[in-house]
């Protein structure tokens, strides 16, 4: 296993000791019988602590509020799983939230399947499953429902994660990749390329003035803040007023015609910003043009391009966004934005056009022109 | 690959002509680029068209009925892929099926999550789609949302598919493993042992006069089915005539005390008869009494055992549940069941008790009587 095995320790998981008897998982911690049920009482029940997960059942019951569900799924084989600033227990938690903050969701629930490798030691597990419960409680969701199954030895590499998930979308909310509009503005939510950069630098064995951590986030915050300032300037403040108590900021917005809104959210994972407005410009059947200049990047993740021969535009983030607006509300979005914890280094990169659809453009560095093309396969396998 | 290479083509799937650029899966599949938008566009969007999944977005935006949602993940792992009566996409769509039933749920949507070992062929890949396609029909469910990641040849094995899957509980309807009452009658829907049996005769290249073949199979059908039956008992005709159209057999259930319907259903999977019994009596605290002469088994899947030296009460089933309700409906959910295509061979093998809570106990062939324990590991690992 290439898991960095001195990190897990500092999360600071403690093997109760029901499970002291299995330093490692054996096939028989996936076979349905007592040793599963340890598992479950002694790792999973307690980290995860939820009534819904406790209504041990085959599948769990929720009431879910009113509104449109957002679902989503993401497996997660992220390699190694513990690398500067993450691991694939948080990533696996994040990744799904942020799949269903892009719908303008509120992420309310996550089921995790887990297909553990025989041999994976106890202590790694316990401590990615106590990550995924901190990140959980960061991103206010509750893990509902969950399976686990064992492979043997050469068959996996230690653990892989799917989550799915369940969100509410706000009434009056429709963000979609079909939206885009010319003359809309194109953002993002801060540096590009850091958790790709982070990944890559722990399997080459780079290392750097400044380490590079993954930027693994919950952006359902974020999202909630941009909704929040999308609207305030189309709404009158009497209008406001009228809000329902406990679902601000989103109000009871089902009277009259939609309003106008975030168009698309699109977190800017694998194959990264490019391959993320390739797919807007694609759905949408408009051009994207913006100006490279204008994509924040750390400098020391565009030297570790540099040495590797890699474009940042084309390396994955699992804590940024890219979202495409309204022009008008492009200015109170982007303050609100940098008011947030994950939106400090939020900047307009550029704009949407009627010309060249699908085409997405970059100005360069040098003040020339250039088309951005989608990646074509492999950049970096296994970052997520 | 153990799968059985000569198998998926009688499932008839042919590759389209840009697929054929690729006669295996390698680890650009999975990265987020255009190879991934070929597999997507001209693989997994033909097989499980539908509006959802087309949506296209980061996760889908649902209209979910009203009613309690039923919420269940499960990887599936199987090996080998293709066995006798199915393969590993059938028993993906089929085993969410069954965990959102045995709630009651009527299951609607699933999310669809694959794990591709890099070198599978795609051949392969296409058939089991074909045949999760196929499956989805027959159980009357949508794939509204999927996630495809490729891991290094020898880190994987073939593919695992993990299915999350939701579902709308009626009104009324309330079945949990905690629900069983002394004085209940137990019931199994058909034989027993014939999924793991069939796995393992592959395995261990047994043979056998009649082919053993695996029960894989929804059964939504047949819970919706016994409960329509159970309440047929406790409403007079006159308050039946009130069901709302659309909703039947559940009709408008709200108003009134709750009435007395099923009040446990699994499916005995991993761990056999005996696991689920266990998981019963222990989250219900009363004990379980059966008679072993009463448990429907197979000639053949009761020699293979003897072979094996296996005991087919342990065995898993992916096409059976088991059920346990009030005495006084067990006469009409049985005729219901052996009505319904998955349930001809449906019995009563025995009856709830208050005595040793928590234990489950055998009438043996012998005419003695012995205790069913958990299984303690593994008995056939990677059975689904």
């Amino acid at each position: 296993m290439e898991d960095m095995t001195d990190k897990p320790n500092l999360l600071g998981w403690t093997c109760p000791r029901p499970l002291q008897h299995y330093p490692t998982i054996v096939m028989g911690h996936g076979a349905g019988g007592k040793m599963m049920a340890d598992l479950i009482e002694h790792l999973f029940a307690p980290a995860f602590d939820n009534e819904w997960l406790s209504q041990m059942g085959d599948s769990t019951a929720l009431e879910l509020p009113a509104g449109k569900t957002a679902f989503t799924t993401d497996s997660f084989v992220v390699s190694p799983l513990f690398f500067p600033g993450g691991n694939i227990g948080e990533l696996a938690v994040y990744g799904t939230v942020n799949d269903l903050a892009m719908r303008g969701a509120k992420p309310l629930y996550l089921s995790a399947g887990f297909i553990l490798e025989e041999g994976l030691p106890m202590e790694t597990l316990g401590n990615i499953v106590t990550a995924m419960a901190a990140a959980c409680k960061k991103a206010g969701v509750k893990i509902a429902t969950g399976d686990t199954k064992v492979v043997q030895k050469g068959h996996g590499d230690g653990i892989y994660i799917n989550t799915s998930g369940l969100g509410v979308i706000p009434a009056g909310v429709d963000i979609g990749p079909a939206n885009a509009r010319p003359g809309d503005v194109v953002l993002v939510s801060g540096t590009m390329g850091d958790h790709g950069i982070a990944i890559m630098s722990v399997r080459e064995g780079l290392t750097f003035e400044t380490e590079i951590q993954s930027d693994t986030a919950p952006l359902n915050g974020l999202v909630e803040a941009m909704l929040a300032n999308a609207m305030d300037g189309h709404r009158s403040p009497s209008h406001k007023s009228k809000k329902q108590g406990g679902h601000a900021p989103f109000g009871d917005l089902s009277a009259g015609p939609p309003l106008p809104t975030i168009h698309c959210l699109r977190d800017a994972t694998r194959g990264g910003l490019a391959a993320v407005l390739n797919e807007l410009a694609g759905s949408s059947k408009v051009g994207i043009e913006f100006d490279e200049r204008k994509v924040p990047i750390r400098p020391e993740v565009n030297a570790a391009c540099e040495m590797l021969g890699l474009d940042p535009l084309y390396i994955a983030n699992e804590g940024k966004l890219v979202a495409i607006l309204p022009e008008e509300m492009a200015g109170n979005v982007l303050a609100a934005m940098r008011r947030h914890e994950y939106g400090k280094e939020a900047a307009i990169i550029g704009g949407v056009v009627s010309e060249h659809p699908g085409l997405v453009t970059a100005k360069t560095s040098i003040g020339g022109m250039r088309v951005v093309d989608v990646p074509a396969g492999e950049l970096l396998p296994r970052i997520c």
